[in-house]
């Protein structure tokens, strides 16, 4: 599934499901076959001109994968290719880094080119879909909540707008840690469907709550922030990975300084955090919540169904 | 329950159960009506006379406690009294403290005088058998894992010496936030009970680990070290809480500075992170490993269980 | 000097230097004798009414000071009054705090009562004046620096608006502590003032620095937010103390989760700071910058002069 | 000069200074013409014998260089090659990492092979001899102190072993970022000479101090363990870098868990911690302490006397 051209209107016709040239291997890189792909709604931008420019064009989508190489390997490929070369220190604050279908083709093909240092083992524990869930939303939330907010059992964390696919993985990964989860949602549905996912009390959005937590999650901005400032304890973080909402206005520092907040911004996660994150699964039993699956040849269905919206877990692509 | 005297060889000898004064409430303090108080090792050794002066006798023994205010107020009593007034900053690090039965008459008596901040809310889903056997075990293994050891879910975490309280303590809670735990045992009954409790692989002790783990949890020293420093990654954490065999020799530095290992000291925990450690048995339905509970009346049958050894959980005293 | 009224207008208006009755010295508190004491912009806004009621006038004002106990010892006096008897534990955030003349009588004053926790020794290497300086903006400074920004030797620091009270503060403890210290201004003197104290570099306000920084020391606030935001590394930090030209809109949520920037709120700092600090400038011989001294009696001088602006360091107000 | 044979009773009868080949050049390195190198008390070990294998002789010894490249460049070298391309990253524990002189050959050469990612800028504050200074002592002492200690400005720190060649450039650096330093020595000369560079005061070996230390830095052991843990506060650090007079017996857990010490092994420095505090000499002044520099050609001179021991800073090798 390739984006053929920008469309930011109708994204959907900018798709085209079809045979593209192999992906180049460059030294160090290994050729994957592709057994599972997740979509993520970055895929939908992809096909807005979001981060593109025409003469990528046509640009294989997808950033998640979990496949097999050439020597059998069972693989999760984690999806931020670090440095020009792909072989960059993925910690190191200097290295430029791009997504699959950034810069390098991505995922949502029969096979997939990707640094050999971002093949990750996939655990027999997982499944191919299961493990394809991972390397965008859930290893997101993973940092967000271990790694930036670095939250401990007990804590109580506040994940605002339930229902994204961030928010989703970090109700079931803070819920399998032992935090309790907290969520607002402008649905009564989609506050209903936290609860059941093990979210432990569901708030409408902006809602007074019963206490001040001990961190945030913030994936909505604007639309959120104010209540996210008022709602965390003294002393407490915000962490930020995205704005659904756009920017907020104002910034609200008088609550970070008189009350010693911390805001922290995070964006995916290194290869050794996917490494955690799939011991994680491996070792607790949680498993990502996939809503349905489809052979890639019928990415088209996929691609309308994430565009509808109303999804209850990851749409995945799954190859022969 | 009380020291009568102390016995060094023979330390059931030197117990006393009957009555004695009730405790002294000075200006601060809260007496609570106990309603279930665990036993714990440092019992038989006060027994013994360590850590005591033969003027302080006769000593109420017992660290933890879980009972009611005058006011109906259902509490679990944080055993660490901070400061000489019990109304010490207890993260200073030069506040002077003690435990309940070091200074201060201790938990196994029908009344407990307690600093009012170290009382804290029991939560309405543990009984107060369960909320008893927190404050000092599962407190200390709360504190090592997550507060100095720092360990994020997925990392993999050695308990050495499976079949000690905070051993199983820490087997039960790291596996509830998602932790890979790995035990070593002398026994194989303790191992197998060890992976019954939920560790997810044991070991033969000083036995050749399949991987390199992120942290080790000591509280056998000697018989251990060796074996730890060894096992753990480079730049890994092996956190110390105590050492049943001894102080180990040599002390193994150069695998600290080859390969840039820490090594922190803990020992029980603060007030908030009693609250934390509540919070995530509530939020996240882990319990604590009862043995047997058994009234006040009968509390030299609980020290001669707990004398003979061979426990598989706590043993707990309980109030009328 | 008191604030008689409040005058948002013409703050001096509200001033009044005269006799005022003793304070009162609650159990665990001591009188001291004020030997020395700053001025702070706080002081005209209380003249101004901000933070105070017409029920607390007339209210002593100050908040630095530097003094004598009843058994003579020097002393310098921590200006954060914790919890509601003064003896709070000073790290917790969930303790209320008040600062000298907000609900306890100010250190303008030949009389101070200060609870005996937050008398910390003066260094002999100290006057009494140099002491008086520290309470409120060096310590301010101390903490963004060196706890909540954590920045370390050779790392560079901007403090953006060099001339205000924590900027100096941060530019001489910075440039003693083995940091960079990047400043910004509009005033050419006040950067030419700011290279003079120490800072390595100037830059006027808002202008691109030849490269990012790894921290940034904010209580500007909205008119150069963007620019900090832009101007720190990817996963460098931005310490916020205050806005003095307003809350920042739009809050520029995407620098920092694409870049993984923290911002860390920040105010006033702990007894264990004061402590570190009041060792740091005994052992480095780095002394606060003082403008002026006045004695007590002539304190309109000093509030006219910092109400003018352009000061040159710390006023200070010696008693006899 | 190189090793060309090993001699554990007379090293320097191993030691030869005459021509060798060029280094090889891997892709990724480049060629260094050497204008300084520090010598280092590992070379005398190399000599021995210590860490290398006969099949490996001749070895160009040295650890430390600045110089110039090909280009022009103005270069430090840091001395860690991290993976077996040289290209690892130096802050994965999993990256084997190795010295120059271990499996490359060493800077005490006309041309050094090293590789691109360890090529440091040299500030033009510093002399190509200052800069060889550095990136083996210095750098050590800079991590242990900063990275692994993290003390903070006004915070005392005891070094341990006055005289060794990490002690004194803890004794300046710790200095010059505000520290205060307390130092032990077994010799009245090399304890004056401490207080001579920057130390706040000595003491006798094994003296017990006014007041425990924030942190203390042990490359002494088993001569000085004991005294380590007994003169560091609770919660303190201890940072354990090397241990001249062989591992401590017992290992003295009581004081850790007891005290809930820290010990944490370091050993060098990161490329970016190179950086940092090539930038903090530059921007601080502070300067290493040089006892003599030998041409390249005399280095036998400057072996002897590092084996005769009683140096006052380091001996550097200069090139034409
Ligand atoms: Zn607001
Ligand atoms: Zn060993
Ligand atoms: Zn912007
Ligand atoms: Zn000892």
């Amino acid at each position: 599934a390739y984006a053929a051209r920008f469309s930011p209107d109708d994204p959907l016709s900018a798709l085209e499901v079809g045979e593209q040239p192999e992906p180049e291997v460059p030294a160090g890189w290994e050729l994957v076959t592709v057994k599972a792909a997740a979509l993520n709604h970055h895929d939908l931008w992809s096909l807005k001109g979001v981060g593109l420019k025409a003469e990528q064009l046509p640009m294989i989508l997808g950033g998640d994968a979990a496949g097999v190489t050439a020597d059998g390997r069972e693989v999760v490929c984690h999806g931020v290719v670090a440095g020009a070369d792909g072989m960059g220190n993925d910690t190191d604050p200097n290295v430029r880094f791009s997504l699959f279908s950034e810069h390098h083709p991505g995922t949502h093909a029969e096979r997939l080119a990707v640094p050999s240092v971002n093949l990750i083992d996939k655990p027999a524990e997982l499944s191919f879909v299961e493990a394809a869930c991972l390397p965008v939303a859930y290893l997101t939330a993973y940092r967000m909540l271990f790694v930036q907010g670095g939250f401990r059992p007990g804590e109580t964390v506040l994940v605002q707008g339930a229902g994204g696919g961030v928010s989703t993985a970090a109700i079931l990964l803070g819920r399998a840690a032992g935090l309790r989860i907290w969520v607002t949602s402008r649905s009564q549905e989609k506050a209903d469907r936290a609860v059941e996912l093990g979210a432990h009390e569901a708030f409408e959005s902006g809602a007074r709550l019963p206490a001040r937590v001990d961190g945030v999650l913030e994936t909505v901005g604007r639309a959120t922030w104010e209540h996210s400032l008022k709602s965390v304890r003294n002393q407490g973080t915000v962490v930020v990975a995205g704005m659904t909402s756009g920017d907020p206005s104002p910034a609200g520092l008088p609550h970070l300084f008189f009350r010693q907040i911390r805001v922290i911004g995070s964006t995916m996660g290194t290869r050794a955090e996917l490494r955690d994150l799939l011991s994680f699964m491996a070792a607790s039993g949680v498993r990502p919540l996939v809503d349905d699956t489809y052979p890639l040849a019928e990415a088209r269905t996929a691609y309308e169904r994430m565009a509808e919206g109303e999804l209850f877990g990851k749409l995945v692509l799954v190859g022969e």
